[in-house]
C-alpha cells in the first residue's frame, strides 16, 4: 500500500477583518498508523460554519481560539479507515471534529456513529449541530406558542431555514430575513414561510411594521447588528430572542450593539444566548423529531457542495457574503 | 376659607438632551372641588425618578409620552383632603401617580392608602417603586442562588442599593458600582457590599476582573452603556442580567448598544427587561419581606430630599449627575 498524505489547512495568522486563505498555511504530511485504543477517520465530508470565525479570534468565545499552526477546526463526517479501538469498527461513518484535513487520528472523545441510515450529506443538512440548533434554539430556548409571532433572521441559511419550518410547525405564523429574491422565494414556495423580507431590498424596520404589526413574540437571531436593532423596535410584550449568532459582526472589529436594547426594558423582553454543545445530551430528542418531520415532508433543507478541501477556505467566504444557498459543506473525498 | 391655588409644572417641549425646566411651564390654578366618585389629594411628597425622562421622549417608551401641555407624571403621597368617594375618607394618606402639583382630584384608580405605620418618607425610600423594583428584579428575574456573585450599578441608587442588600441576604456575594468615594465606603462599611467600585476612579472592566475572577452570575442593571459592555466580557457561565434601566443612556439621542452582546452566546446567557407595574398584585408579598428585613436591621437606606415643588427639575438633575444620596424626594408640603 502506498503511503498516504494527509492534506492539512493550518493556522497561520488571526484575520481583523474577513478570514481568507491567507490567513491558512497548506500542509501535507505522511498519514500515521493508528495506537492503542485509536482510530484513523478518512474525512468525507466537512461543514463550513460562520461560528469558524469565532474560533480564529485572538479573544476567546465559548472555546480558547484555535493555537496558531494548528490544523483548523471543523465538524466533519469520514469514514473509519484503520481501528485499534474496540468502540469503532472500520467502515463505520462518524462524525467529530476532525478539523480541515484528509485525515484524523482520534481516541472516540466527541466522535459518534452517524445513526443508521443517515448519509453525512443528510447529516449535515438536517441534523449535526445544525439541526440540534435549530431545534433546542426554536423548541427550548425560544419557545412560541401556537398562534405566536416568529421571525427568523438568516433564514435561508442552514439552521434559520430549519428553525423558521419547525416554529410553521409548532403553529406559529414565520416571517423570515434574508438576503436576496431568490431566497425568499424559496422560504414563501417551497418552506411556507408566512412573510419574507429581502433585507437588501428594503429597510428591516419597514418591513417588520408592516408584516407583523401586532409584534413579534420570538426572533430568532443568526445575524446581530443592525437586523436585530430593527427587530427590537418591534417586539411584543414578553418577547423572547434566542441569540444563535451574529453574522453581521464576525468580521468587524467592533461590533455593533443594538441601540435599542432598552426596548427590553419597555416590552419585558428578553434575549437569550445558545450553544448547541449544551443539549447533545438530548440528541436523541431531536433526531427523532426532525427524521419524522422529514418523513411526513414537513422539513425540507438543501446543501450547498464545494469540491475539494484546497477550495475550503476560500468557500467559507460565501457564508459572509450570503451567496451559499442551504448548508455549505466541503467535499473532501468519497462519492457525491 | 380662602380659595386654593395648584401649583403644577407642565411639559413644555421635549428634551433632546439634558430635561431642565426650561422643558416645563410653572402654571397656577384654583383647586377644584371633588364631584361625585372623586376625591382631592394634597401632595406631600413628590418621588423624581430616571424613568421620568423616559416618559418626555417623543418615542414611546412603556407608556405613550407625556402629552405637552399636560401636568409633568409623577409618583407621590398625600393626603386626602376632600372627598366624595366611599374608599377614601379625608385624612387617608395614599399613594398614586399624582404628579408634579400641588393637589391631584382622583377616582381612585391606581391609588392604594400606605400600609399602616408606615410614612411617605419610608414608603419612597424602602418600599414604593423602589422597594418592589429592587424584590422583583432581584428575587424573580434573576434570581441568584446562595454563594453566586451578584454586580449591581447604580449600587448607591434607590433601587440599587436595595437590590445589593436583598442579594446579601440571599447569601450572594455583591460587587456595588458606584460614582463616588463616599458612596462606594457606605455600600462597603454602612450596607456590608462585599466589593465595590468607582467608576469614575478605575476603568468598571479591570475592577471586575479583580473582585469577580472567577466571573459574575447575576448582574442587577441600572445604568447600560459602557457599564454594561464591561460586565458582559466577565459574565460566568449561564449568567442572567436583570435589565432594570440604562441611566446613562437616557440623556444620549442615540443610545450605546453593548458591543460585547456576542457574550450572551459564548456564556449561554441572558438579558431580561422587567418592569415593576406587572409585579403590583404581588406587592403584599414584598412588602412584607421588606418590612420584616427593616425591622432585623438587614435593610437599609437613605433619602435624599429637596425642598418644595419649584425646585423639583432642577433637583431632578442630581439623578443624572450622580449627586443625589439615596432615594430623591420633593417635599411638597406637609411636615418634615
Amino acid at each position: 500500500m502506498p503511503s498516504l498524505t494527509n492534506r492539512q489547512w493550518r493556522l497561520r495568522s488571526r484575520p481583523q477583518g474577513d478570514m481568507t486563505r491567507e490567513h491558512f498555511r497548506w500542509t501535507e504530511q505522511p498519514v500515521a498508523e493508528p495506537g492503542d485504543g485509536e482510530f484513523r477517520v478518512r474525512v468525507r465530508y466537512l461543514s463550513l460554519d460562520p461560528t469558524h470565525r469565532l474560533w480564529v479570534r485572538e479573544a476567546p468565545s465559548y472555546f480558547p481560539p484555535v493555537p496558531l499552526g494548528e490544523v483548523m477546526w471543523g465538524s466533519a463526517v469520514g469514514v473509519v479507515e484503520a481501528s485499534r479501538h474496540l468502540g469503532f469498527a472500520e467502515g463505520t461513518l462518524v462524525a467529530g471534529r476532525f478539523g480541515f484535513q484528509d485525515y484524523a487520528m482520534s481516541n472516540g472523545a466527541g466522535v459518534m456513529p452517524l445513526p443508521e441510515g443517515i448519509g453525512p450529506v443528510d447529516w449535515f443538512g438536517a441534523y449535526a449541530h445544525i439541526g440540534l440548533t435549530a431545534y433546542f434554539g426554536m423548541m427550548d430556548v425560544a419557545g412560541p406558542k401556537p398562534g405566536e409571532t416568529v421571525v427568523v433572521s438568516g433564514a435561508a441559511g442552514a439552521v434559520g431555514s430549519l428553525a423558521g419550518q419547525m416554529a410553521r410547525i409548532l403553529g406559529c405564523r414565520v416571517v423570515g430575513i434574508a438576503g436576496s429574491e431568490e431566497k425568499c422565494r424559496w422560504l414563501r414556495e417551497d418552506l411556507g414561510f408566512d412573510g419574507v423580507i429581502n433585507y437588501r431590498a428594503e429597510p428591516v424596520a419597514d418591513a417588520l411594521h408592516r408584516l407583523c404589526p401586532e409584534g413579534i413574540d420570538v426572533y430568532f437571531d443568526n445575524v446581530g447588528g443592525e437586523t436585530l436593532d430593527a427587530v427590537l423596535l418591534q417586539l411584543r410584550l414578553h418577547a423572547r430572542v434566542a441569540l444563535c449568532g451574529m453574522i453581521s459582526q464576525y468580521n468587524q472589529g467592533t461590533w455593533q450593539g443594538p441601540a435599542n436594547l432598552g426596548e427590553l426594558i419597555f416590552k419585558r423582553a428578553k434575549i437569550e444566548g445558545f450553544l448547541v454543545m449544551d443539549y447533545l445530551h438530548r440528541s436523541s430528542e431531536a433526531i427523532k423529531a426532525i427524521s419524522g418531520w422529514l418523513r411526513e415532508g414537513k422539513l425540507k433543507y438543501r446543501v450547498d457542495v464545494v469540491n475539494g478541501l484546497e477550495n475550503a477556505l476560500d468557500a467559507l467566504g460565501k457564508l459572509f457574503q450570503g451567496t451559499n444557498q442551504g448548508k455549505l459543506l466541503v467535499r473532501v473525498a468519497g462519492e457525491s
